[in-house]
């Protein structure tokens, strides 16, 4: 069989009144910030709205109550933005929590839809016919 | 601490050449057929255009190569559509496969986001402030 069927995991937190306040775009958000050290910048690079981007921001502060970018005054540039520790320690919660899931789903993918079309990770790497496996 | 985030899963399968061919849409549009009888009847009952449905089912049949749906042709209606016994395993899989990731994800969740309001499933129902529990 040549069809491979790939997962996708999205995973998304919500606050109690069901406010969207984490997911893969802020995660993403977050990272391009640390890389640019503004909050512009990192919108641009993503091809988001500078107006987006401080909404999902302010939106996250919110439901977690607590600062997550610390503005940097002056410099070459005038200014910009960094993470504050608190949102470094929900990026890494967030980026292991994902990593774990998505591990844990791969491992039952294949039991789960064999019959269907999907591959083992290991089949899917370095499958070669009847080659024989190396060693 | 009164806030509580909450998990959403998205669990999507897609083929190789990155077509969507299965997820939560199909998956309650096919149950919905379970339901109607009907692939209109489904489609409408969940707001969605007859012609998006009839989209979502034939791109999963060509990525999948099987038959999702078998017409029934006459009766009072004047005909509509029920499972074939392989959309009734996919959508049996899908389900099995996204309740057991819903499960370990959960299970995980208060240790990942717990200094950020998770709380464990526990904790979240029956939560009575001092009242011991019961027995």
């Amino acid at each position: 069989m040549d069809r491979e069927l790939h997962l996708k995991l999205t995973v998304r937190l919500y606050a109690d009144d069901d406010t969207r306040c984490f997911g893969p775009g802020i995660a993403t958000l977050l990272h391009r910030v640390e890389e640019h050290r503004s909050l512009r910048a990192a919108a641009a690079s993503m091809g988001m709205a500078y107006s987006k981007a401080w909404r999902i921001i302010r939106t996250a502060e919110a439901v977690f109550d607590r600062k997550l970018l610390d503005s940097t005054i002056g410099g070459r540039h005038g200014g910009g933005a960094v993470l504050t520790e608190d949102a470094q320690r929900l990026l890494a919660a967030y980026d292991r929590y994902r990593a774990d899931l998505e591990a844990y789903a791969q491992s039952r993918f294949r039991d789960a839809f064999g019959d269907f079309g999907a591959v083992s990770p290991e089949q899917s790497t370095g499958r070669g016919g009847s080659t024989p496996s190396r060693g």
